[in-house]
């Protein structure tokens, strides 16, 4: 961030009066732009035993497996986000939605909500951001090759709840994934 | 939004080749200034059967009470920016917090996630941004009086919640406030 996006000015970066965080201000027209995390809403696609994946076309982690989910729009409430990135990722329609999932990214000013439900129909065809989508059971979940560590995330949750028969909200934080790690086929981190 | 806050040239609006919304762009440097809701997270601090409330020192609402919450800060977790608030504007400490209330404000671009949890001690004292804060028994709420109707409903849906003896977590839409608008002593709205 360079210039105020209000007035064109050069911005500086100081601590506001009555703050305690650096922040760009502009001097010219005293704007101050702060900057928050965004949101993230996506959804886990239930049909029966198993649940429906994409193969990410784009970077970051193109070819690599993922929950459809993208940023949260303006104006748009969290449960119709999260349809809409389901319809465009994975050309699905879900039924009643329920919270599921609800994480912490701080590393990179996010904030994840994954909604679970039912697929209306098996109707489904990836869109332009996915390469493929398929319907997985626990067992053939590609734990290796998903794209990012809060979707593994969730998937352990939700596989975790499926078993005891009783699906909860998860909260919790999400830490930086190291540069390399390697998953044992039951989904646990191995070093 | 009128000047690219990367490179300083002056923004056009248009729909970027493979979206779907109006964004602000730079046909300089090519960045796409995306808009993104912001996240507002707050508490209701409880001493057995009362909750605190401060009541605002600052606009929007000066005058009028509320619960304490804010914006939530990049780096920053959704509960330790809720801790942050409550201390900021209520100079309150909360035992452990639980997620009470993740409410969509589309109209205004926010997403509130509300806590509820025991404060640690008696002490607390008005921030910065607060009048006063105050213990309220739920008879003693004042429903006239509260700046945001968001904070209106969290505070019916614990009440409402306390009666029954279990807490959920509640999820909904805001929908904006009529520009004048009256509640009766039972927190209901009135024409």
């Amino acid at each position: 961030m360079n210039f105020c996006s209000h007035c064109g000015a050069g911005l500086t970066q100081r601590i506001p009066a009555g703050d305690d965080r650096l922040r760009f201000v502009c001097d010219q027209c005293q704007t101050i732009h702060y900057q928050n995390p965004r949101m993230v809403v996506g959804t886990i696609p239930e049909w029966k035993d198993r649940i429906l994946l994409c193969r990410r076309a784009i970077e970051p982690r193109a070819g690599l497996w993922t929950l459809p989910a993208g940023y949260l729009e303006n104006g748009e409430t969290m449960i119709d986000g999260a349809r809409r990135e389901t319809r465009e990722e994975a050309g699905a329609k879900l039924e009643a939605l329920a919270p599921f999932a609800l994480l912490d990214l701080p590393f990179i000013n996010q904030i994840y909500l994954m909604f679970r439900g039912a697929l209306a129909t098996t109707a489904y065809h990836p869109g332009e951001e996915s390469l493929e989508v398929q319907l997985f059971s626990e067992a053939d979940i590609p734990w290796d090759d998903l794209a990012f560590v809060v979707v593994r995330k969730t998937l352990e949750h939700y596989f975790s709840d499926r078993v005891e028969g009783r699906f909860r909200i998860h909260t919790g934080t999400i830490v930086p994934p190291t540069e390399k790690f390697h998953h044992n086929r039951n989904g646990k981190e191995s070093p």
